[in-house]
Order: structure tokens, then sequence, then C-alpha cells
């Protein structure tokens, strides 16, 4: 089995106002699809950022790849490093609050990776994670994903939504209830780092008096300082699950655990193996948000699993704005991981659009349930696929800028960090 | 795909009176061959330990394997789990110097897991490497692996050979000779801690002499005190690529480290992953000798290549007495491993049996060589087996004893270790 071609498309999926650390989400979100077709009509799938620097990074590797077999992960390897960095001509790569562009080469791999596995999967008849060892679950389970945000009226390039605004604990609590509702959620994290701490805490508490039972978990991005992030600790003690990513730096995180005795999760200081080894050392944090897109894939993360479970680390899983095949090959990945000891993030319910036939994946009791289906299980709609492209042609938007959308609203944002 | 039938037969193997630190090699070396037939048709080989507490152990996982499906590891892993640990009906396991009962698990899994990675790769029709994610190299470099022993002589219990008597500087050099003009190995061990540390010091400084340019290492199996390991090493500064477990504890080889500088490797301080994590605190070695047969399997032995590659950790490979089976899950394992950073050990050129169509496997300029052909490569030879499974019958072995053995020609040996 040889791979005979590999089409990258970039999509925009519309993307409510929701605020983080850096801003406020943009209109569009955006996202690469991934095709590699093989010699025997087989195609699988792969979906990553479509940021420009990762675009044109899968752009400049995907011919590269023809001829080879889908099951040469290590052969894929070599094509990706053998066309160095990307460039980001000019532009800083912000696919997310703390990504690192030194992580450039494993996002291109994993995205490809992907797609592989899904091949390799499908000419052998069997699911994915059964390729990755066998399933230890099939309900996957995923956590509620609260964010602050205004309402959809703010500025007209937003969809219309019926989440309407939430920058009070009233609201919040509104937005989880219809989360948990809709979805079945069992746990609950929040994205803050937006509005002012002691608010976010007032906010948070409210959920645990409306939710006593559901784990929760806050999530200020970095964007607290290691002052501000201690005393936020000393109000939100016994209400968390766990903490992620409250002030910046390994170091700092280090300090903070060492302060509070709190378990820290991360996504943003332990993104890559140099990191992990620097945390072994440092004890900064005790759980890691594993995240194949930038990891290196679904291997290379039952790797960071394996790691994880040798040095006695918590996993979970990160994510950011993501359509169906994302869910599915984090569904698949998590399907296989003995070891994920927490409910997964997922920004899922959040995108109305799809590229998947069949529309949105369903989300029951908080899981989304992996089949016998071949492969990832799932089939790219091409109309909707030819429509998502298009409007990334049209939505002027080509890298993620929370900061600049925010200033459309507050002309005086800044990028400053952390800014609490 | 699923598994119908699996069968587990017991061999031994000629083995010659080669001398280690715990005695002498017996007459017969015990292996257990591993076959798992699928509904497709298929079988899947694998070969690991002989021994009666695995082979037990192997015995009462086997059958809880039909109707699994061939991909599902973690699958496997439970049924391993769900048998407990194997008793070892008060004889001590003793499969290899160094080896530990609580790696039981993973060695009867990992025997498994190989043979399912073959029957895998053969229902794709793709060689094991490519399974494990496609060969970095075909050529897999092995080191001439040379002993001091008995002629065999001794006892007519061994079979005749060929090597004679090595015992002295001269007898070793010639040994070394001709392991490398019969097979073009590049790098040289010795097998040390059997006869006085000076004298086997005097001996590895003989073979520098006559192979300036190979590549040493010595390997007392612990048999060293730390006193003895500092001094020898003194004397060894310059000569060696590494020094292999000279001394017992991961704490004594860390304080040989830190006193003497010497690359340190090791299959009996780093055998799992609490060793691993305990070395990164201590740097007691700084390369390990991996081993698919007591890590778990190629997979697992995978992970901690990758693990290596995180921490900055050399990596080779360990060998026990084996056949073709075990060399070939070796070989398409290291074709697959970016970061083998020095050729593997084997003891295949001690061996004279084979269980294998075609017999023995060529070792030519010092390396295997993994073709094209679907899974390990390799196909039982039925009439070999049961002639084996025979001399298993009749060898009165049914676990190694290398004490026991000297015992016969030096009646005050003792277990003592170390006994420098």
């Amino acid at each position: 089995m040889k791979i005979v071609a590999v089409h990258v498309t970039p999509i925009a999926i519309s993307d409510p106002p929701l605020l983080n650390a850096s801003g406020v989400h943009e209109p569009f979100a955006l996202r690469s699809i991934i095709e590699v077709e093989t010699d025997n009509g087989l195609v699988g799938l792969g979906e990553t950022y479509g940021d420009k620097p990762v675009l044109e990074g899968l752009l400049r590797v995907k011919d590269l790849l023809v001829g080879l077999s889908p099951f040469d992960l290590n052969g894929l390897w070599q094509r990706v490093l053998s066309v160095g960095k990307p460039v980001a001509h000019g532009v800083e790569l912000d696919v997310a609050p703390g990504s690192q562009a030194s992580s450039a080469e494993r996002k291109i791999f994993g995205a490809f990776e992907v797609a592989l596995l899904d091949v390799q999967a499908r000419s052998l008849n069997v699911p994915v994670y059964e390729l990755l060892g066998g399933a230890v679950r099939r309900q996957i389970p995923f956590s509620a994903y609260l964010f602050f945000k205004f309402s959809s009226d703010v500025d007209s390039s937003y969809r219309p939504d019926a989440w309407g605004e939430t920058l009070n604990a009233e609201q919040l609590v509104a937005q989880a209830r219809t989360m948990i509702d809709r979805y079945g959620f069992g746990s609950i994290k929040l994205k803050a780092g937006a509005l002012d701490p002691d608010h976010e805490v007032e906010c948070l508490k409210a959920l645990k008096r409306a939710f006593p039972n559901h784990p929760l978990r806050i999530d200020p991005n970095a964007n607290w300082s290691l002052e501000t992030a201690v005393r936020m600790a000393q109000r939100l003690q016994g209400d968390l699950e766990y903490y992620e990513d409250p002030t910046p730096g390994l170091e700092g995180m280090a300090e903070l655990h060492k302060a509070t005795g709190l378990p820290l999760a991360t996504n943003m200081v332990v993104t890559d193996m140099d990191e992990f080894r620097r945390n072994v050392t440092l004890n900064g944090v005790q759980i890691v948000l594993s995240d194949h897109h930038y990891w290196g894939g679904l291997r290379a993360t039952q790797t960071l699993a394996a790691m994880c479970d040798t040095f006695g680390l918590g996993l979970s899983m990160h994510s950011n704005s993501h359509l169906g095949i994302s869910l599915m090959a984090m569904s698949h990945l998590a399907a296989a991981v003995p070891n994920l000891t927490y409910a997964c993030d997922t920004h899922y319910p959040w995108q109305d659009d799809e590229v998947i036939k069949g529309g949105k994946i369903a989300i029951k009791d908080g899981c989304v349930t992996v089949t016998d289906a071949p492969g990832l299980g799932i089939e790219l709609d091409r109309d909707a696929l030819a429509a998502l492209h298009d409007q990334y042609l049209h939505c002027g938007i080509t890298n993620r800028d929370d900061v600049s959308q925010m200033r459309k609203f507050r002309p005086d944002w800044t990028r400053k960090k952390p800014r609490f």
C-alpha cells in the first residue's frame, strides 16, 4: 500500500466570541483538513490547525509523501524534517495561548500521522483504537468547557448564537446548565484569565454551589501572577479537581505547587519532551493535558501517556476549537490509553460547523462513543468541505489573533501576560 | 481477525560451557516457542524464556487469548494480569544474572505481544518493522559477544564444539578472530565477572591490541565490588566504548560513574520503568540495554527508546541464549528505533540449534538484514520444533541454574555476588 495523493484544505469554521487570556475568539477559527489517498483506493483523514505557518508546513510536506507506505511513520518524520521549520512570514504563530513555534515539526508530523493511522486501520478494516492497542473504554468522557463570552451581537461578523452573554455568575451557571442538560457532562472546566480573578473565582464558587458533585477545573492560561495564583488558590482550596495553568512558567508552577499543595495541570509548560524532563526535576505540574495535535500524533501521545504513568503524573487531554475529525482522533486515542485519569477537554459544543457526513458527532452522558467502524469511523462531506474552504477564502483571517480581535472592543487591550 | 488457538512449546537448545558471574551455562538453554493462530489461517510466532515460572505463566494465559483480536494489546495485558504472578514452586527464577521476578507479567506479555505483532503484520502483508513505524535501517548491527569458556570436553553432556577452551588472552583473541572472520562484527563485548578481574582486564587489553579499531565493552554482571570496579576502571580508561554492569545496584553504579566519568551501561539496574525513573534522579547509568523479552514486548521497548531519547540516555540491546525468532524480533525492533546508538548484543553465534525453516539466520558484516517479507519474515520448522521439544523433555533441566552446574566442576562454588 502506497500513498498516491495528499490533499490539504484550509477551512474556516464559525466560532463564538469566547473570552480568554489573550482576548476574544475571532468570528472564525481556522483548521486544515488532510486527506491521504492510497493506491488501493482508501482515504485517511486528519485535522489540525489552519494558521498560516502550520498550513504552509503541511503544504510543503504533502507531496513528499507520495510513494510512501502509510505505515512508515519514521519516513514521514524524515520528510517533515527535510523541509525545515515553517517560516511565519513575519506573522507570529498564535494558534493558542502558550503554543510554541519549536513544536512546529511535531504539529505537522502529527497532522499527517493521524491520517496515516486512519488509512492503516481502514486497510485492516479495524478501528484506529484497535491499531493503537485496543480499547480499554468505548465511552470517552469529556468535560463541559465553559467560557466567559460576549453576546454575538457585539460584532455582526459572529454567527448569531443562543448562548448569549456570559460575564457573571448567573449567566455562567446557566451556560453550564445548558451544556450539561444537552450533553450530560460529568465535570466542568472554566476558561478563566479573562476577567478580574476575584470575579472569576466567585463565578467558580457559584458553579460549585449549583453543581456540587461535578469536579471543577479552572484554567486562567497563565494570566495570573504567582501572587494572584496563590491568593486564588487559598480561595479555591477544596473546590478544584485540578488547577490548570494559573501562572506562567514551569518554575512559577513549581513554586505555586509548593506553596499550595494543589494538583496543577498544564497544556502550556509541559508541551514537549524537554519540558517533560524539566518537570521531572522541578515537579511543576502533576497532570499533563496531552494534545496529539502538538505532541506529534497518536503514537507519540501514547508514549507521553506511558511516561506520565512512569513518573506518576495524571493525564488528561487539551483541545482547541475543532471539528469531528479531531474529536474522533482524540476519542480513539483516549479509548486506547489505560491511564487517562481525567475527562478530556473539548471545544466541540461551541462549533456548529462540521466537515463530516452525518453532521455533528453525538456527545451523550458526557461521552463520545467509539464504534467498530474502520479507521476513525467517519467520512468526509465534500460539499461541507468546499463550503468551509470557501468560508476560509472569504473570512479574511489567516492567523489566529485574539488580541487584535479584542482591540475592536477595547482599543487599549494589550498582549500583556500575566494580566492580573 | 480473531485468535483461535495458541500453542506454547518449551524447547531445549544446546549451549556451550560459557562462563559468567553466576557460574557456567548448562548443556542446554531453555526457550518457549509461541504460535498464535488466527481465524484467517495465519500464524504469528514468538520466542521467550523457557524456565518453569515463565513457561507456567505462558501456559496459564494462552487459552485466555482465544477470541481476542491480535491487535488488542490492552486486552492481552488485562488477561496477563488476570492470572496473577507466576508461582515458582519453590525454585528461584534465574533466567539470567540479574533478572527480577517483578517483571514476570511483562515477560509473559512481551512473549505473546511479539507473536501478535507478527500476525498483525502478516495480515497486512508487511514486515513487523513497518508496523512499528518503518525501517530507519535494514542492516542491524550486532557486536561479537565473547565469553570465557570451558572446553566442551569437561562434561560429556555438552555438544562437542570447535571453539575449545577460552581462559587466557591468547585463546580469547583467537575466539574474537573466529567470530569476526565468520560474521564481520564491528564491535566486541566481553562477558566478564567469571575469572580474576585483573586477568580479565589483561584479556581485554589483548583484544584492544589485536582489534584497535573495534569498540570494546566489558560486562562483569555486577560481580565486582565498587572498589574493584573503580580500580579496573582506572586500568581500562580509554579502552572502553562503555562499561556494562561492573558493580551491583543503581547507587553503586552512580558512585562509580561519579568516580570515573566512564559511560555505564546496564541490563541489570534499569530493567523497568520504576528503575528508569530512579536512574533519572541518580544518574547511575548512561546507556540502557533494552530487551523486549522483559521490557514487555516491542511496543514497550519503543516507549523505552523514546524515554532514553528524552532523558539523553544511549540505547543498545541485551540478549540471552536464543534462536532465530528472538533474533528477528530484536532486528525488526532495532530497524524501527531511530535512536539505537550502539550495536546490539546477541548470543546467536553460540547456538547451533534452530527452530525456523532454512536454519540459522545469516549475520554478514556484523549485521542481520531485515527484508520485505511479511511479519518477522520467518516460518517455523515443525520437525525441528518437535526435536527440540523432545530435547527439552529429556534434558532434565526445567530452570536455568548456572551455579549448580559450576559446582560439578568446583564443588565449593557459591552464589556470592560480588565475587571479586
